[in-house]
This record gives structure tokens, C-alpha cells and sequence, in this order.
């Protein structure tokens, strides 16, 4: 039962009709190119995606990555398909001509993205760690680290990885225990030894390239042997397994997470310098360790919200396609008929495909919204840059939790079928549960959204976001009057809801309702692009079916959400934990 | 990581002061009975739940039921756990005295179930399933069938099994295509052949007993070699794997579905008839199959209901341990605080565990209640009756849903260790997925509770549950005033969306909303049953708090589903397929 993991039409219609990309051919950035060359790009990763990553999907989940002899075996067909998409050139999509790449706009590699996560995104998660890992060392790192650590990787030769938490750690990056003693200066500049052990690492050990380069957070230790307590002391280091003259660097892994899903990509328990310590560069200052990851994880952030909207999208294709196959049960309004029917013919059936179809380009059209605000804002848009800040924990959280709802009902869809092994939608769902746990759960992007990027934000996103919204209403087609209405409820309830947090004047006890806030303003931004989008000229009748599904079924969520936020409860704030 | 699966004061509690249940020893049935006697038979099962089922539910998991040579081998640990529990005769707890069994409430049944399924609820299924077919043949079988296929399930030498489903029918008996040809007549009453497929039947082959009785619905072929069209035409039959002269019967397991989770039952496909066609007996009389069924179902529906609630009590009570142990991040209000706090001490961690507080409970506190209603209903009481209808599908599929809200959650507070097959959290999730699907989807529960229930109802069904809440509304004490205000506006937006739905005059129009009607009715039973929990003078400050968090956080969600019902909406009624 191999369906069609994605649809080229509804990106096609999103990038070019919707978000009318044309127009970034008129940034300095992208000087010379045009929709042409873009299409180019995005035939060839449609083309990769379904005809290398797909078909290696299912494997990767039923043949998980194996530690044997030191060295992690990734799934064989996994392995063929990251080098396929290596080998082609597609992580080079977004890397800016003079460093090596082809200067694309971030919103076409966002597009290349979304369609290699639905084929496989186990396998798309190497290149996409790669890619970020670069951009890295690229933006931070002297010539001399460019050359040595983000050049072998844009060659296709080495892969690249973040090494952050630990297993004491989680979230909370400040109490990193992974220590980096100076040990002198060479060419590459500043050299630590680098000892602790790291966790939760994504392709920490892998097959595919010889070398593999990690990007480690750690404390350097000042002269008296101490380090700087909290996140102001963190430092990045670049850790390449194999050292510039050849020999092995003292980086193992010792340990492989089983996980529920996602199982093609092998995630790594590490040990640094357990012998004589692991040799790594400085990247950047010493305490610039945060800032650094930081700049990287809004990119990371809006990857997984690709990631869970692939993830949807393929979900709603597949039941879909069994939908429209299966036949089964009679009509409410004609129950004794001779023969079953399909399912698309029951209204509950329809309810749960129109729910994902709004999920699944609703979560899309925030992702590659937010990758086209990344593309203005890195041209000097001073509004693009406020937008996408507030946007962030949207663009990450929305898709990954609304994905999984939208993957419950796929499987659901499928009856008793959803639920065995055999049928893609069980491993969708399975794959995409990661996505509200990592770069950030879902309760870490509420507290961002509702203390820095509202309660103590200073750039007045908010009321740019509003009054993007109330563009939209004003310009939308007579025939989606009802969205509108129903949009503009959803924006008032959102404007008051923001207006009773900040009333309480006591930021911590605000943000105990922040995950509600988070839940209601991401519904808000969905409804307002889902309308965006149908009222696009040429979006279709399936367009105004979501907008009209969403505005009906769920927009009036967004009230029932911000009920404790507007009665201001302080109930999770002041409970006595014994009691619960 | 192996955390307690369940707490037994919080049965104690429901059972003993929130329920009353002392009171059923006044029912004819349990005459003689007191509640020292149901303490003993709880305190069994307790002990063989946590020292029997519990330690065997991981490998379970790991080590799936492997069919060879014909035969289906069971996990090993599992296969004796639920020999203890059959030889503890705990499957008897409810069986009438006088056929076999200990006469005790459904209640108390009921939560000797809620132990085993909190501990291995895939073990926990065989007698479950077995007790199901036993009494229906205890009630429609003659002397002679119960004594052959009744009494050795009883003496715990068999095991039982419903087929009902086949490959190609799912929810839609009707379409049933496995055959019974009339074979003669012997001391088991009408024999017949059977032959046919069936499809998603549990423990359908196993190596526990020797003998299986199957409980299969088919059409019996009339003289001509036709049968009749549609659900009219099914007949159940007792098709033992044994035949009464020891022969082996024509029965065949053949093929294994491999499961996302509850993977220590093995669910078979099944050839009945392949060689000279499946010996069977018929139960009742032809064409009584799908009333026959219907009235096991409704007890197989409050058992499905009962293993969810179990699955979200123990995800609770397992993320409730790991976010008192585990210490990470700092709060709120002392972000520069040197030393990290348990997770219990961030509010949204709080928000999390007293969701999954209120649904636990919540949804034990709907099955428990339900299966009160069992005992009285089946003592004469018609109020009881009439509720326990109208609440049937709520309690089938609330916990179901909602339970799965909470899994969700629960392997949220896990961090990335939620996500890892090393904790408990990830099978929990991936066992109660089923629970939406089985015995009726959530969307069939819808129109049952909607169509039969409220459009169709002569009972009154809605009308007394209306006034039972408002009993509780007008009963609880002053400290839950909040949350008496929420239930009555959660009442009044009830009983707006029903009379929305009689309004439209159009009931087929109607039951396309019908899961949100299911949803919202769901909530407000759940916020009336915390309600009245918390109103009972020995209920602690942890149900204090769920109603109150329930009541804030859940019941505004009532309204908000309702909105499609109240606004007559047609979307999915009438929208064009081919868009979708």
C-alpha cells in the first residue's frame, strides 16, 4: 500500500500562486535566477524523493540502526538515499553562490524539504542536520574551519551534527556538563580537549560518510580549572571524528535510543574523550556557545514544523487514497441500499480528511510563510524579521502538534488496518510523535511565545501579526464571508486573551497558561493563512473547503483555549504538587 | 523504569464512597454478600495484577505471537499470567452462582478488570473476551451448549472468541459473507458447515487451552442455497477448535496482523470451512445473530472503555513518578536559581499531569459509574436502564479519545525519553491506540449517541442525565462553586446543540455532526462525574483540583465542538468529494 507521499500541485500552488516567490527574484540575493531555475530544483528533489528516499522508508523502520564493532550501520536503502540526495546537490540548495551553493531562496529549500521528509524523513534528516551544521561554521567560523569542517560537507564528503543536551540536561542547556580544556592553537585556531558525554544525538554515528563533524556545546574551563555556571558559560566546538592529520579523534558512540518512530535515523548516546580527550576547535568566542545555537535553531524550529507538515500531508494523501478505495457501510440517508459505499461518502469520514487536508496546508502554508519571511528578512525587511520572531514557536509547535491529531484520524480512517504494520499510516504516526519532543517541546515554544515574543517584546510583532490578519478578512472573496466572520471572532479572542496576560502584570504566573496561549494563536495563524491562501485566485474548491472546515470546526477552539488565560488562573501556578 | 500500573485507593475511594457500592449487597443478586467479600476478591486480583500480569507486559510487547505449524505460540510470561488469572477463577467474579460463579456486582468485576488492564491489558483480553462469550452462551445457549462450550471456559479448560468481522466488512455486518449450511441435528441442537473468512479476531488461535469456543456470526443458507440481505440474515454459532468427539474441527488460523501495540493478544485472520467445512452449533435461533451480539457488545463496549481508562491511569500515575524524581530547568519565578527543580515544579508540567489526573479518573469514574448502572439495571431498575444506554457510547469511547490525549501527554513530561521503547510511556500510547478502533469506532459511537440515543430516543434517556447533573450542580459544596457555574453552562450548551439537531427536522443531515455532538456530551458527563467525585466528603484535594482544572481548562471546549451542530452546518454532508 505505497501512496503518493506528496502532491507537486498543492506546492506548486502555495510557492507560486499563494506566496508568489516570483518576487524574490528581485532580492540581491537571488540576482539572475527566475521561477525557471527554482522549477529545475524542485524537479529534481520530487524526482530524488520519490524515487530514491520513498521506497527506502519502510525498511528504515523495520531495520534499525545497529552498533557493531564501534561503528553505527545505518539501514543500506537509508544509506543509498542520503547519498542519492547528497550526490545531487539538493543540500546545497540555500548555501549562497560565493560560499559554494546556489543561492536558492530559503522558501524553495523549504519546499525540496517538505517533499523529502514526506517520502522518507528519517533519511532527509541527515542532509538537513548537515545543512545547519554548515551554515554554522560557515557564518562563525574563520576560513581556515570553513575549509576544514563546512567544505567537506558541502562536498557531499562529511556530515555534520549538533551535539547539545545530555542526559541530565534536557531543555535546560546551561547545566551542560561536557567540559573543553585549552590545549593550544594551531591553524585551525583555539584547541580544546573536549570531555562528557552527550545524548539525543541524530546521526551521532553513521555509514555514509567517513568523516562525520560535531558541533558540541560545552564548558571551557578558565585558568583555574573552573567554568562559568548557566548558559553564559557554554562554548561551541567543532569535533570532526576524523582529526585534519588522519588519525581518530576520541569520539564514540556507546549507545543507540530505540525509538517509537523515526527509526532510520540513528540517535546516539556519545562519549567525548573517554581515552585522551576529544580534540575541538572553538567556533566563534568562548560564551558565545547560545547565541550561536540559538541563531540556528529558528532555522532547526521551522525544519520540524516541515517535518510534521510533511508528515500530515502524507497522512491525509494515504487515508485519502483508501478512502476513495475502500468501500464499506451504506449512507446515513440511505441505509438500506443494496451495496456499501465508499467511506469518502460518510460525513465523518469526510470530517476526518477535511480536518487533515486543513492541518496538513495550513501547517504547510505556515512553514513555507515563515521560510519566505526568513528570505525577506535576510534582505534587510525589518517587518519580515518581527514576523518571523513571533512566528517561530508557531511554525514549530502548530504542525507538530496538530500533525498528530491529524495522523490519529488517518489511521482511524483505516479502521482496524490503521493500526497494523502494514499500513504506512501507522508508521506515520509512529515517525511524527517525535516532532513536538525535540529543538524545543511544545510547552518551551508556549513560554517563548507568550513571554518573549509578546508579554516582553519590544519589536510590536503582535500588532503586525494582527493587522496582517485583518488585511486578509478585508480582502477575501464574498463567498468565504463566513470565514472571515468566524477569523475575525478567533482574532478578537486572541487580542483579549494577550491583553489578560499582560494585565496580570506578573510575567511568571502569566506564563503558567502560556502552552494555552501557544494553542489558540497557533489555530489563529492557521485560520487567518488557511483564508490567505483560498482567497488566492487560483486556489480550489478544496481551498475553501478547508477554510470553511477550519472556520466552522475550528476556530471556535480558539475561545475555549484562552478561558483560563482570560480568567487569568492561577490553578497550575499555585497547586500543592502532593496533591496531584 | 517499572512504576506502579495502578493505585488502588483511588478504586477503594470510587467504589466504596463515591459509588456507594455497599449498597448493591441490598440487589437480590448479592444477597448474602458484603463488601469484606469483594475487598478479599479485590485485594486477588490486585495481588495477580501486579504480580502476575504486571512484570510480563514488556515482553509482551518485544516478543509478538508467532504462528507455527497451525499453531499460535503466545509470549511465554503472558501465557502464564493468564493461567494465574484463571486459576485465581477471577473470570468468575460475575458469573450468576447458579451458573457457575461468584455472583458479585458488574462493579466489582469491573474493577478487577481496571487492575489487570492497567497491568498487562493484552493478557488482561483473554479472559475478558472469554467471560463475553461465555455468557452469551449461558444466556441464549440450551443446557447442553452451555455445558459443552459454557462450562469448560468457566472451568477455565477453554477460551472464548467473537468473529464477527471478515476482510472486506469492517463496521458492516450486514455484508458478512461467511456461509452456514445446515449439517443435521445432534444433542448441541441445529448443526451446520461453515465456511469463510474472518478477520481481526483476538485470540483467535493461542497455545493457553487446548480448546477454543468461537462465537461466529454468519448467514445460514436457506433450503434454496440463499440467504437473506443485510444484518437480518446473521445467525451466531458456537464453533469449538475441538470437536466433541476430539476430532479436530475445520478451523484454521492463518495469518497473524502484526500490531502498533497491545501485541501480547494475538489477532488472527481465520479460515473456517478450508477443507470439509467448520462444525457449528447454532446459538438461538437464525437470524438473532446481530441482536444477540448487540447485547454482548454493550458490556464488550464498558470493557473497552475500562482498558483505556486503565492505559491513561497508568500513564499518569508513570509520568506522575518520573516528574517527581527528575530534575531539570528552574521555575518560573527563579530562572537564576543555582540548582535545578523537579519537573512537578513548572506549571505546564503541573497543567499536563492534572489533565491526565482528570481524564484517569474522570474516565474511571464513567466506566465504574456505567457498570453501577449495569448491576441496577439488571436488578429492574429503569432509570438505570435508560442511562446506561444513552451513556454506552460515551463510556466506550471518552476514555478512548481522551485517554490517548493523555498517553500524548504523558510521554510529553518524558522529554526524549518518552519517545525511547525504554520507557513505558511509548508502549502505554502505542497499547490504548486500539481503543478508538475496536468494537465500534469513535465516529460509530457518534451516531449511535446522537441517532438511537437522542434523535430516536422514547426513553428520556437525555432528559434524566440532564437532571442528574443538575442534582450534582445544585448538590456541591461551596468550595467548588467555579466549577458548578462551568458544568451548568456546559449543560445548558448540551442541551442548545440537541435541540439544534431535532430542529433540522433531518436526522441524516443531523448525524453528520454527530462525533462533535459525541465529543462535547463526552466532556460534560466527565465534568459532571469529576464533580460529583469531588463533592464526596472523603474525595482529597487531588479530585478537588482535577474538577477544578477539568471545569477551567476542558469544559469551555464543550461549546466550541458544538458550534457546527448549533450552526446546522452541512459541510460535510453536502461538500463535493472530489475536492476533498
Amino acid at each position: 500500500m505505497a501512496g503518493n507521499p506528496f502532491e507537486r500541485e498543492t506546492l506548486n500552488l502555495l510557492l507560486f500562486d499563494w506566496l508568489r516567490i516570483d518576487t524574490l527574484a528581485e532580492l540581491p540575493a537571488h540576482q539572475g535566477q527566475d521561477v525557471a531555475d527554482w522549477t529545475a530544483v524542485l524537479n529534481l528533489a520530487d524526482r530524488v524523493s520519490k524515487e530514491a528516499l520513498a521506497p527506502a522508508w519502510r525498511a528504515s523502520d523495520r531495520t534499525e540502526p545497529e552498533l557493531r564493532d564501534g561503528v553505527v550501520r545505518v539501514e543500506p536503502g537509508t544509506r543509498a538515499a542520503v547519498r542519492t540526495w547528497l550526490d545531487a546537490g539538493l543540500h546545497l540548495a540555500a548555501v549562497p553562490e560565493d560560499e559554494g551553493g546556489l543561492s536558492l531562496p530559503f522558501t524553495v529549500a523549504a519546499a525540496t524539504m517538505a517533499m523529502s521528509m514526506a517520502s522518507h524523513i528519517a533519511a532527509a534528516s541527515f542532509p538537513m542536520l548537515s545543512v545547519a551544521n554548515s551554515r554554522v561554521i560557515r557564518t562563525f567560523g574563520t576560513a581556515a574551519q570553513i575549509a576544514a569542517f563546512a567544505a567537506p560537507q558541502q562536498a557531499g564528503t562529511a556530515l555534520g551534527t549538533m551535539c547539545l543536551s545530555e542526559p541530565n540536561v534536557g531543555s535546560s542547556l546551561g547545566d551542560v556538563a561536557t567540559r573543553a580544556v585549552p590545549d593550544g592553537h594551531d591553524d585551525l585556531g583555539p584547541r580544546y580537549r573536549l570531555r562528557g558525554t552527550k545524548m539525543w544525538i541524530s546521526a551521532g554515528g553513521q555509514d555514509i560518510t567517513e568523516q562525520i563533524v560535531h558541533l558540541v556545546l560545552a564548558k571551557a574551563e578558565g585558568p583555574d580549572g573552573r567554568v562559568i555556571s548557566g548558559s553564559g558559560g557554554l562554548s561551541l566546538f567543532a569535533v570532526p571524528s576524523v582529526l585534519p592529520d588522519g588519525r581518530v579523534n576520541d569520539v564514540a558512540v556507546t549507545g543507540l535510543n530505540h525509538k517509537m518512530g523515526w527509526r532510520g535515523t540513528p540517535n546516539c548516546v556519545m562519549a567525548f574523550g573517554e581515552k585522551t580527550g576529544a580534540q575541538g576547535w572553538l567556533i566563534g568566542t568562548e560564551g558565545q556557545g547560545l547565541p550561536i545555537m540559538f541563531q540556528m535553531m529558528n532555522e532547526a524550529r521551522i525544519g520540524v514544523g516541515i517535518g510534521a507538515a510533511a508528515l500530515a500531508w502524507r497522512g491525509y494523501l494515504t487515508s485519502r487514497s483508501y478512502a476513495r478505495e475502500r468501500v464499506q457501510g451504506r449512507a446515513l440517508d440511505a441505509r438500506d441500499a443494496p451495496d456499501p459505499v465508499p467511506l469518502t461518502r460518510h460525513p465523518d469520514v469526510r470530517r476526518m480528511l477535511l480536518a487533515q487536508k486543513a492541518i496538513a496546508e495550513g501547517s504547510l502554508a505556515i512553514c513555507l510563510y515563515a521560510a519566505r519571511l526568513v528570505d525577506l528578512s535576510g534582505a534587510g525587511d525589518e517587518e519580515a524579521e518581527t514576523l518571523l520572531g513571533l512566528l517561530t514557536p508557531i511554525v514549530k509547535s502548530w504542525p507538530s502538534e496538530m500533525g498528530l491529531v491529524a495522523n490519529h484520524m488517518a489511521i482511524q480512517i483505516h479502521g482496524g488496518y490503521g493500526y497494523t504494520r502494514d499500513f504506512e499510516v501507522e508508521q506515520i504516526y509512529r515517525d511524527n510523535r517525535l516532532n513536538p519532543i525535540h529543538e524545543g517541546t511544545t510547552g518551551i515554544q508556549g513560554i517563548d511565545l507568550l513571554g518573549r515574543k509578546m508579554l516582553f517584546d519590544r519589536t510590536g510583532g503582535l500588532d503586525l501579526l494582527l493587522r496582517r490578519i485583518s488585511e486578509t478578512a478585508d480582502n477575501a472573496p464574498d463567498d468565504l464571508a463566513g470565514c472571515v466572520t468566524a477569523l475575525r471572532a478567533a482574532r478578537k479572542a486572541l487580542e483579549e486573551g494577550v491583553a489578560a496576560a499582560h494585565d496580570m502584570n506578573d510575567p511568571a504566573a502569566a506564563l503558567a497558561n502560556a502552552t494555552q496561549m501557544l494553542s489558540a494563536a497557533g489555530h489563529v495563524v492557521a485560520g487567518w493563512l488557511l483564508l490567505d491562501l483560498a482567497s488566492t485566485e487560483r486556489a480550489g474548491e478544496g481551498q475553501k473547503l478547508a477554510c470553511r472546515y477550519f472556520s466552522q470546526f475550528e476556530l471556535p477552539q480558539v475561545r475555549a483555549w484562552l478561558a483560563p488565560v482570560v480568567a487569568k488562573s492561577d490553578l497550575t501556578a499555585t497547586l500543592n504538587e502532593d496533591a496531584l
